[in-house]
């Protein structure tokens, strides 16, 4: 597995991942995806909202604005308790995340240390400065908001933040939704978004950055309510590797494979907070992603958001340690009432049965979009020591590029050409016509294409396959469908024509 | 036509777009765009990626950051010029942009007018604060950028701003991408992506927000180049109604109607200017938008920002004016060679023919996409008064929801739900069991479904079409291959199946 360093490299070099800024010396925390990226990232945010979203008819979408009413944060908590702790010498001024810091020096979990333990070990374990060796100063709480002025005037009235996450749109526009889009409970509200956090140190690339983008869904449901329908017998059969807290607690790390249904038998979770965590993971398999590399994390106490009751994590196997890709949240109430309380409004909904208004409870499924493009990539980057260059072999559904058409021979550009023209308007193509065939494979190989188009004298084509370098041949007409075929996966590969030996 | 008051109702009672922040009784200038919303403008934005991106092969995306470093702002020249001149009140501090309050209160056009001038007709006509009758203070210079502070100091090095448009993203990218996306010029970079303006006074709806999505490219061009081998005769031959520059000095405002041909004759623009102009509007046409709603406008040299030689709008007849949809500026080699004096980076491409680096030209196609949002509302806005509601006449690729399934009586619930779960998975469905068919039909017409599906006891299901209201007669079994028909309009209504009578 290559590090988070040469992931960054591959990504600049074949366009999916800039740094931002980068004539400008870069800008830390910020990134801009590239020609290949911003097509990817497109793929892998079209799947989510067509597996969350469309293919669930109790789910809705919306696109809240980045900014919102500053009360907002103020009743969402993220005023008072969204900030890291901030280390800073004395000397020389530097500044450190205290819980990474600690990490680092120590090799131990730190996240979410609160500021009397965190200051406990500083003393004990005589930490200074690393750059000045100077003392540090005491521990500042640091919030993640970033803030700024809207309207003509700038004071404190009309101070504002960039949204820390995107939940806030959804509670603030449940209501609305619940009259609007006639839906009723339980039922779901997803958006995928732009965030952004004021990280003290960004770090291993797009991983921990300050822009980022967050898909997330609020699922509301009766607060009596304990029983998932949509549960069926293959997501309580589906299993899982499970660091649960109490093994964390012992100070072990072992993983257990367990069942969703062993899970639900332990009261780790409620039903519907198992059927979201199931269909969490049922979308990252979709994607290609690996079960050997995803375990699910229980959060131990200290870790807990202010809105959480109990998380559970799935981590994915980075080559800098197992880290948080998804989780999955039971804010219960909490928000909403919160709202209730800021803004006085009743937002609530009436129940048919019970002929009451009630606060539904909610179940937050939180996927980190960037972490999932960068999972994605890692299931999908092969050095091919064989070939000699990289092999990505991203699945079909989310390769940017689908197919390439290299004429063979200068002579017959024309045949080649017209052959591109009528592939591109079907599928997103490129001509390559520079250079050995062996060098356009080669590139095509290290940008995902999962097929190339050859073209020579003869009649017919060649079709070449990304992943298994064979290649079968093809009459000119048949083009076109077979690619369909291939692309849908309807076909076996040495099925769709005449193998070249 | 509806006032836009009006429109904001209709797209907030049916879940197209929401106040920001409504609980705290709304945020001015920000929105949430609903369930409906959310899917009408990403089919918005999927078909310009298509139609400008996929369909052009010289042409790539990409997403940049919307906060980068600060330099770039410094380098673009929004800094300095990007601002409203800011009229406040010396008795009650009430807060006007000059060339609105101008506008509003005289009826004339005073876009982009200066300080003298505005002062000069401050004085004369008498004008003071309508609120208090106070007199005006000084004008003041008034930035639109949004500032913020990234980092863990607060100080002058940690400002920074949110992008008040997309196109420094592509310019600080430009070399990257030439470097390793394998473009040649000329060659585009497209982005889609929210932006950020602190407007003075918000107004409008989504028409003039603080925070919105623009869409645009930037085309670079060798400058010597004059000659676009991609015009072809149907661009040349596309007529438009135009309002020049020299017909606006004169006090007119009357239309001519000229094609692309006669515009380069006139020197109007040079070809590549007036290819994607074309291409634009080609756009604007394929998304259902009618040729007698669009003028193209000159800009006056008062009105040219301060990094365009010449720019053309696109403008929609909207109910408070025919305002700019779009703009086509001609930003020379502007950008480039600012960012080159501010990174001391060599943003040049070598040209093959004449073994020369050049800094390109670059014409810049944008894009207001909540603009193009509510236009196409507009369009397909029908108030027909002898169904007795709404029609929402959207474009079958993108209108929201394909498909209704409506039972006919309780007791074929069954044989309806079944059809449910079979279409839901082909096409964005919804099952709609309440009330009378009548008000089915009408809530469905309101949300723009284009097919309902009725189901009752006998065999086969009836199609019911949106916007003529017929009916037509089919079997079960070909239901789904009609409505693909139906939907990608291969086929016309009355010809899929039997006509009820």
């Amino acid at each position: 597995m290559i590090s988070i360093e040469e992931m960054s490299t591959f990504c600049k070099k074949k366009g999916f991942v800039y740094r931002s800024s980068d004539i400008y010396g870069g800008y830390a925390g910020f990134f801009d995806y590239g020609p290949l990226g911003v097509e990817l990232f497109n793929a892998i945010k079209s799947s989510w909202w067509k597996f969350f979203v469309h293919n669930h008819s109790n789910m809705v979408g919306i696109d809240a604005s980045i900014i919102s009413h500053p009360k907002t944060w103020e009743a969402s908590g993220h005023l008072d308790s969204f900030g890291d702790l901030l280390l800073v010498c004395s000397k020389c001024k530097s500044k450190y995340r205290a819980d990474h810091f600690i990490e680092e020096k120590l090799d131990v979990v730190a996240d979410g240390m609160e500021a009397d333990a965190v200051n406990k070990i500083i003393l004990e374990k005589k930490l200074s400065c690393p750059l000045c060796k100077g003392k540090f100063n005491e521990l500042k709480d640091f919030n993640l908001l970033f803030e700024t002025s809207v309207g003509a005037s700038k004071d404190s009235s009309s101070k504002a933040f960039l949204r820390g996450e995107t939940a806030q749109g959804i509670f603030m526009d449940f209501k609305q939704i619940a009259e609007t889009a006639r839906v009723k409970l339980p039922f779901g509200i997803a958006q995928v978004g732009r965030c952004f956090r004021n990280e003290i140190s960004p770090r291993d690339f797009l991983f921990r950055s300050r822009e980022f983008h967050i898909g997330e869904f609020e699922f509301f449901i009766h607060p009596d309510e304990t029983k998932c329908p949509e549960l069926t017998k293959k997501h309580l059969s589906l299993k899982l590797n499970i660091l649960d807290a109490k093994t964390q607690d012992n100070g072990k790390k072992d993983l257990k494979e367990m069942t969703i249904k062993e899970m639900l038998k332990k009261k780790m979770l409620d039903e519907w907070h198992a059927y979201w965590l199931a269909e969490q993971y049922n979308w990252l398999l979709s994607i290609g992603i690996s079960s050997k590399s995803l375990k699910v994390r229980e959060h131990v106490s200290n870790e807990l958001s202010h809105y959480s009751s109990a998380t559970l994590d799935i981590d994915y196997a980075f080559p800098f340690g197992s880290k948080e890709l998804l989780g999955i949240a039971n804010r219960g109430q909490y928000d909403l009432n919160q709202h209730i309380k800021h803004s006085k409004q009743k937002l609530e909904l009436f129940d048919e049965e019970s002929k009451k208004k009630v606060v539904p409870r909610v179940i937050e499924p939180t996927f980190g979009m960037e972490r999932v493009f960068l999972a994605v990539l890692y299931e999908a980057y092969k050095d091919d020591k064989k070939r000699g260059n990289i092999v990505l072999k991203l699945d079909h559904s989310l390769t940017p590029i689908k197919l390439g058409i290299l004429p063979l021979v200068n002579k017959n550009r024309g045949k080649a050409e017209a052959i591109f023209d009528k592939v591109k308007t079907e599928f997103v193509s490129f001509y390559d016509k520079a250079g050995s065939v062996g060098r356009r494979y080669a590139r095509a190989d290290e940008q995902g294409v999962p097929y190339c188009v050859t073209v020579d004298f003869d009649e017919g084509v060649t079709i070449r396959d990304r992943d298994s370098t064979k290649q079968i041949r093809i009459s000119e007409d048949k083009l076109i469908p077979t690619l369909h075929k291939l692309l849908n996966q309807e076909v076996q590969f040495e099925k769709a024509g005449k193998l070249v030996k």
